[in-house]
């Protein structure tokens, strides 16, 4: 067995997959108890900066991309004409520099509900924050879940829900209650689109969100994968729900003339985060 | 920071990533030391068994038909009429499995220094052993390198490289004279494949076998990505060398119609992993 030192180490526990991960820690930078959670940040070896929020891995400089572009942009290559954007969650502001990429987005509404998120990522990740300043985008720090009930019917065109785990202040952002508001708050076509764990071992709870999202009257559903290193399992999905309109593809051609830089995300990318192993075909078939 | 009990985990540094993983453990199996390598077995509490060689994981009886399916369906189903087969390595014997799934190979010849590999597999991954009487199957327990140098020329369609990495018995497997070899024991239009690590972690290592399978001779390279939780960072590629000639896609109707089953490899998965990220695509071009 091998043997290591607790003391250099950030590791977190997943307990309902039996493993353990861990980045090597050369520095704790900062810790903040905000009045929702603990967020932490320490100076990894290989991986730059680390937030980690209740003792929960967020993100790192490293390998953030990953999850922000496939967050953003499938979502809004598939939407024939996206314009008003909301950000659920999101405070890291990564998902935010993405999505301000593209040209034809007009506003982009960013609810989080702890301002403190947003504070540590503005100092630690200047990178992911370097669009907060667009003139396009609104930062808010309240409550998600509320936000999504009242606001104005049929007036958004993509939802992006960018939270925490299924505990804590997420919690409320995975159920039908959540899905029906987003839903009526969606415009014709419109397209939510939330991270929704890993394949091999949360099977059950990305089964549970798929039905959710359909008990709560979207048309269509669609999921897909991509590797995120510092989440358990290293393999990771988002799921898409559409209103009203089954999926047709994506905007290839849009893709491929984007003009803005991305480091995993392209068409092919995008074609192949669609594909479904046939384990996950049988599960969502049986669900 | 979490605290978490060593006693109760196997845990493998990374140090080439700065990064720990482990899964939890309720009992060691057994162990042995090999003229070659220790090898260790260990009940986990979620992944089934797990085989550690040198303290390295190597495969757990839950995930590893992500790695044996993607080394062995996409080159076989690649080739036009892959009949004569040959592996170093694989002495868990789960690729042997998969590639005696395709009725049209006539013989497949696996080649591992270390018999008691296949004697652990044996015992305690019966499930993967469940071809080795297949009369197609011969298992030679002698050294790859000597095999390939030795092997009759132009005689095998399809050679497989299912090695642990490149430090220790498997060092000489990712080198120019190893894969010259290769190239020479290949038909007209062979392919060998070989594990080439993680894309986010190990991108030197998978340049450099690149450029020494060009160097060797190969005429074109193919590299595949898929997840694989237990190994580095959760994602994984293979590298596939073609001689003669380029890669053309693969026999989309013959996997359709393929009649046997696979967990993770399907035809979208195929096309899937071929599609790589901006990336990747740069350090490619840049080697």
């Amino acid at each position: 067995m091998s043997v290591f030192d607790d003391k250099k180490w950030l590791t977190e526990v997943f307990a309902d997959s039996g493993s353990v991960f861990g980045l090597a820690i050369t520095e704790k930078l900062d810790e903040v108890q905000s009045p929702f959670q603990k967020i932490a940040m320490y100076q990894t070896s290989h991986f730059g900066k680390l937030m980690v929020i209740d003792d929960v891995i967020m993100l790192s400089s490293r390998d953030n991309f990953l999850y922000h572009e496939m967050l953003s942009h499938p979502v809004l290559f598939t939407h024939p004409n996206p314009k008003n954007v909301v950000i659920i969650g999101g405070g890291d502001c990564g998902t935010l520099r993405e999505v301000l990429k593209h040209p034809g987005v007009e506003q982009v509404t960013q609810i989080d509900i702890d301002e403190q998120v947003t504070r540590m990522a503005e100092k630690y990740f200047p990178e992911l924050c370097a669009s907060n300043n667009d003139p396009r985008a609104t930062l808010k720090f309240e409550d998600g879940i509320k936000f999504m009930r009242e606001v104005q019917p049929a007036s958004i065109d993509v939802i992006i829900v960018d939270s925490t785990d299924p505990i804590g202040p997420g919690e409320g952002l995975f159920n039908r209650a959540f899905y029906a508001n987003c839903l009526a708050a969606l415009s014709e076509g419109g397209i939510l689109v939330q991270q929704s764990e890993s394949p091999l071992i949360h099977m059950p709870l990305l089964t549970a969100m798929r039905s959710a999202m359909l008990d709560a009257g979207f048309a269509a559903l669609q999921t897909l994968n991509f590797p995120q290193m510092v989440y358990p399992s290293g393999w990771w999905t988002c799921t898409m729900a559409r209103k009203n309109s089954a999926f047709n593809g994506f905007r290839v051609s849009d893709v491929q003339q984007a003009g803005f830089a991305t480091e995993y995300y392209n068409a092919e990318i995008h074609q192949a985060a669609m594909a479904l192993p046939n384990f996950v075909k049988k599960a969502f078939n049986a669900s």
